[in-house]
């Protein structure tokens, strides 16, 4: 039978960064590809311990089904952290569990979007939120980043064009696929913009635990007097990713709905990893372990900026990260489709900037990864990107 | 801040049963209330080592991104099994682990339902499975049942009268609510009607597994020609709730783009578990372990059948399941929302029949779980549910 999909699904691709999962079984292949975490950040060895705790004290609570808004011990412990790390969630606020922070973006986007309304976003940005998007049927419209974040007079005046925007997508800090941070006088401004143009700011933080370099700036949350501002992040690239454990932060009566959608779409998150969540988070250092991660991509990411630096054609320009998981590199002229391509060729793998666009645009950049390739990767990686940067820039 | 909600989310309520655990927690309650598997159900201690095994072999692979699709070894274990058991899962299908049966109802809806649209549903049905197709923006219509399933004439008429139905959701075996199993003839007659009309079944079989007495029935998927019918299934009823493993299967098109959803939705279900489940199933005996399920539940079932029909007035019906987790109990008249309060005032707990209504009508029944309550408390429950009975039928 020829099937008759829903408006909203008919036209939606899937995430070309999972498709180039595919193409890393080539031999050789260098993979700056992926959006991983390093598996040297898993404490698999206290998860280990604290997991068979749990069929040794709590099986059948652990096995059985629970809660959709979540494991209530760890809830609050989430909540005690956003408190103390973020100066986050207030009274007004609660806070849900979510099976990754991807169901995060993707219930408040099924609480908030009708069909043909519009999401502002940062362009470039993540391409899993924009398939949320996309999904509930919005019309995605970017606004261009500077160096300290997006255009502010540019979001004005997307924001005074698109009166049916609902929802500002952002993630401030350490930006995917950018590497950039946006700065605290320039929230303030888009505060203040989407709160007077009556828009829901959704802020999407899951690389903030992972500054290693430069001092912390507020989040939008803890600026958010007049309740504008759901927060997602995870535990995915502090303590594992595959376990699918996150969390969503915002007004009450937002969360309220989320937890409707979400009794609907799973009824809850996988409970036994939310209790080891818990109880690692009350057993172990979680601070301690966060500080090893920060040393590992701290030096990963300066060898890979030392030897873009020493390696790389000079009019080839990226992004110095001061946290995160990547940064972006931008050539001087051609395409980025064409230069992933070539990349590809020569057994480095990169993902074509074009995949991150709100709406299709000139794109002469790529992203690059630097938490999963080994030392010896990323030396020879780059290596070969520059051989490929060369050869472009050259013909 | 005042939030302008999607109009697919304004109105739907929670679940009924889910607020019904708060007032579980009335010292004394019996209930009957829950959809839950017995904790006796969980083979926690081979789930135990098992785990163990997983953080000694494969830590980093569990505890990484997985693919969306879910752990290859295990969709193939779960088409091999849908093969052998179900005469399922043709070389037209493919199948993807989704977070649980409930994210396989969601993945469908989101793939195949605009706004307004129609899905056609048995009165009374699941819950879970009507809030989802409601998300999306659905009219659900029921189709009333007869003791061997919905009455095909009526389903004829509800298709004609609503050619804006792409979709017909059926839980043929072991109903929830009702209890009751569609019969072998009527499912093909269903299946004719349902192709005639070019409508997609959704076959939902969380409790198929779990016959302890009669014969099985050809699956709606074993007799799927036209590559029409999309199953979902999961492990919660025979391994874990908690865990959130289920899984889809349907024709490759549809999957396909199930896929496209899901990675919007949650990236991908638990990756450790999904390797916990492959490992059971190729290092225990699954098969044996069903067994003793429903051994268990043919007991508890016996028990309560046995208990109605000694205490209860005789004027109050009730179905004999052959399996499953529940029995649907109708009052010769009156409403079923007052005997449900005067129940929950004699302290014991049943789900007002109204909850599973695809749409509000008046109703008589209400509906029983015997999977959870223990054999001391089916006794008492039922004397208390009996008395209740009496006074409602005696006022």
């Amino acid at each position: 039978m020829e099937f008759e999909y829903s408006k909203n699904v008919r036209d939606v691709k899937p995430s070309a960064i999972r498709e180039i999962f595919k193409s890393l079984s080539v031999p050789g292949m260098i993979s700056f590809a992926a959006g991983n975490p390093s598996p040297e950040s898993f404490p698999a060895s206290d998860m280990r311990r604290i997991a068979d705790g749990i069929f040794a004290s709590a099986a059948s609570e652990a096995l059985q089904y629970g809660t959709t808004e979540g494991y209530l011990p760890l809830r609050g412990q989430i909540e005690d952290r956003l408190k103390q790390k973020f100066s986050s969630c207030s009274d007004g606020d609660s806070v849900i569990v979510t099976t990754g922070g991807q169901q995060g973006i993707d219930l408040i986007s099924r609480v908030l979007i009708d069909p043909g309304d519009t999401v502002v976003c940062e362009d470039p940005t993540f391409i899993g939120a924009l398939n949320s998007f996309r999904v509930c049927g919005a019309k995605t419209v970017g606004v261009p980043m500077d160096s300290d974040g997006i255009n502010t007079d540019k979001l004005e005046k997307v924001l005074s064009d698109n009166p049916r925007c609902k929802l500002l997508y952002l993630i401030p800090t350490f930006q995917n696929p950018s590497g950039v941070t946006c700065s605290a006088e320039k929230r303030r401004e888009i505060y203040r913009i989407a709160a007077s143009h009556g828009v829901v700011i959704l802020e999407d933080n899951p690389y903030g635990e992972l500054r290693f370099s430069g001092e912390d700036v507020p989040t939008f949350k803890s600026i958010d007097t007049e309740g504008i501002v759901a927060y997602c992040s995870s535990f995915s690239k502090i303590l594992s990713s595959g376990m699918r454990v996150g969390f969503l932060c915002g007004p009450k009566a937002l969360i309220e709905r989320a937890v409707v959608v979400k009794q609907a779409n799973d009824v809850h998150t996988n409970l036994f990893f939310q209790m080891l969540v818990s109880r690692y988070m009350s057993e172990c250092d979680l601070d301690s372990h966060i500080e090893s991660i920060r040393d590992l991509y701290r030096r990963k990411c300066e060898l890979m900026v030392s030897e873009l630096a020493r390696q790389l054609p000079p009019e080839v320009t990226f992004t110095r990260p001061q946290g995160g998981l990547f940064l972006w590199l931008t050539l001087p002229r051609g395409d980025s489709s064409e230069f992933f391509r070539l990349c590809m060729d020569r057994t480095v793998a990169v993902v074509d900037g074009k995949t991150f666009q709100p709406s299709p645009a000139p794109c002469r950049s790529v992203r690059l990864n630097y938490s999963t390739p080994s030392d010896e990767q990323i030396i020879t990686g780059v290596s070969r990107l520059a051989a490929a940067a060369a050869e472009y820039i050259g013909s």
